[in-house]
């Protein structure tokens, strides 16, 4: 089975998980959590924990919950995020904000948040949950803390971000989350030993993962792309290639980019510019280079997967996860 | 000690529990936290759960886990509950949304939150871990329920509720946690068979807190009330006196009523007629039988504490927390 073959057929039985974990009652608070999870997403990172779990030698579906858990919080925080980072659409549909309104669509994530909870107290056992909670419970830090640190960059319109800053955030925000996924895989399967390589594999992919999504957002066809082209440079995010760029362009000409990036209306001529700036300073070769070396870095921590097919098919799902065209 | 001893004195205790779970890094998720927790409150959540504790033989010091967890997830309620309904303050300063923006307000709830699960599984041990999470999910999934029912009837400009659905909905928001929490206490003190009738005497104590303070909100002494005297009103606030008077209404006074309550902007006129209709129609007094009721319902269910001293504890802390008058 290839990689993608393997993340539909597993995504369909994390999502039935899910559903299953959703109340009926009461409708105004459950019943828009249905609709928002069953506009789909790929569920990379419950499919990772399955897989993980598998290749570790354990049993896929003892990694359930935790899957199940992992994909609800995913969804918790993007409505949470699209209502932080004004966006109007989720996965071709108005975020829940912008149907239900800010209070209504902030409580609604909390209450996803809740059945997180409610799912693992109900279905792992004693010092297994605790364990298994305390893996997620740093992920889950870690994912709040990134989006901190970013929401400051936006409030204080900083743009003399480096890049040891943006992969601290990167690392929280979202590698901090696919990281755990691959953990708590193995965790598990019982395989302790495998618990820090597998972490190191999906927090590598993890980062991968984000710095191909911006280069993407410069670079895809359009035809392809399911986001506005430059969509990043528009709303001004601090990418590794802004970072870059701005760090190779002399003092004026990064002033100018500057303003342009921290002005709220763009137009697209502006961000052509700064497309092609970046093209002209490597910036975009140079952070598609670093998710290169991730992947292999990534690759290398599964050296410890004794399984041979286990290593193929995680090795496969990194390939799979990381070279996207939309 | 009396009650109001009692509680000072656990109240900081709890305070220097939740304190020492608040990380230092980074700040700009956590250092408002701490600010805004150390704003006070009377913490009447967790020092009901130590009393619980210690009223079913327990030792207080068992409880403080889950009591510290739940004063840190009342103040991410309070966090969020603020955004949603837009009050600009909080204990004498001002809410985290309008000082930091709604943004990084959503996201340091959600951090807080994060503290609470991060406290859980470090400090208590296997399956008690999971039993006592049980206790809590229950109250916080009622809370965020409870939360939604409310907002909903803003949303869709209901002023058709009735009594049975306001109770449902204090039930959940206000009362499910003050239940849980002296529940809690009879679980950590080992003393299964109090769970039960400690649930019930902090859910009916829960809800008479709720009501009495919607009769403090019309008929308190001005010099000795924190907020505005009929600032629920001002708010359109759905509160068991409104739902008594509108009953009470001819179908006429009552739509009049019913359009000023829906009103964005309310003249200090219109909200002294309806607190004059109101003492005329018996809805004040309705409403205050109602909370003596259910204090005096509160104290029946301490029926099987064995322990004299421990039951004038808790009878004492009912009274305390029901009998404000700020």
């Amino acid at each position: 089975m290839d990689a993608g073959e393997y993340i539909k057929s597993r995504a369909g039985r994390v999502e039935e998980e899910v559903y299953s974990r959703l109340p009926e009652e009461p409708k105004e608070v459950y019943g828009m959590l249905k609709e928002y999870i069953s506009r789909g997403g790929k569920r990379i990172r419950p499919v990772l924990a399955l897989a993980s779990c598998s290749a570790c030698g354990g049993r896929e579906e003892d990694a359930m919950p935790f899957a199940a858990a992992i994909e609800m919080f995913h969804n918790f925080t993007l409505i949470h995020d699209d209502i932080e980072d004004s966006s109007p659409m989720r996965r071709g549909r108005p975020t829940l904000h912008m149907e239900y309104g800010v209070p209504i669509a902030i409580n609604s994530g909390d209450a996803l948040y809740n059945l997180v909870w409610d799912l693992l107290a109900k279905e792992v056992g004693g010092e297994r949950f605790r364990e298994g909670a305390g893996i997620l419970i740093r992920s889950f830090k870690a994912v709040a803390e990134g989006q901190g640190i970013e929401l400051n960059w936006y409030c204080e319109n900083r743009f003399d971000v480096g890049e040891e800053e943006y992969l601290r955030m990167v690392g929280g925000k979202t590698a901090a989350l696919i990281g755990a996924s691959c953990e708590i895989g193995a965790y598990c399967a019982g395989a302790e030993g495998m618990r820090g390589p597998m972490m190191e594999f999906g927090e590598s992919i993890g980062l991968a993962f984000q710095i191909k999504d911006d280069v993407l957002n410069l670079t895809a066809d359009p035809s392809k792309y399911r986001k506005k082209i430059g969509e990043d440079i528009d709303e001004g995010k601090r990418s590794m290639i802004i970072i870059h760029l701005l760090a190779s362009l002399e003092p004026g000409a990064r002033g100018k980019v500057v303003g342009a990036l921290g002005k709220k209306e763009k137009s697209g001529g502006e961000i052509e510019e700064i497309i092609g700036l970046a093209k002209e300073h490597g910036s975009i070769k140079y952070a598609s280079d670093y998710a290169e070396r991730l992947v292999r870095k990534a690759k290398g921590s599964l050296g410890a997967v004794e399984n041979a097919e286990g290593r193929r098919l995680m090795e496969s799902l990194a390939d799979y996860i990381v070279n996207r065209e939309k």
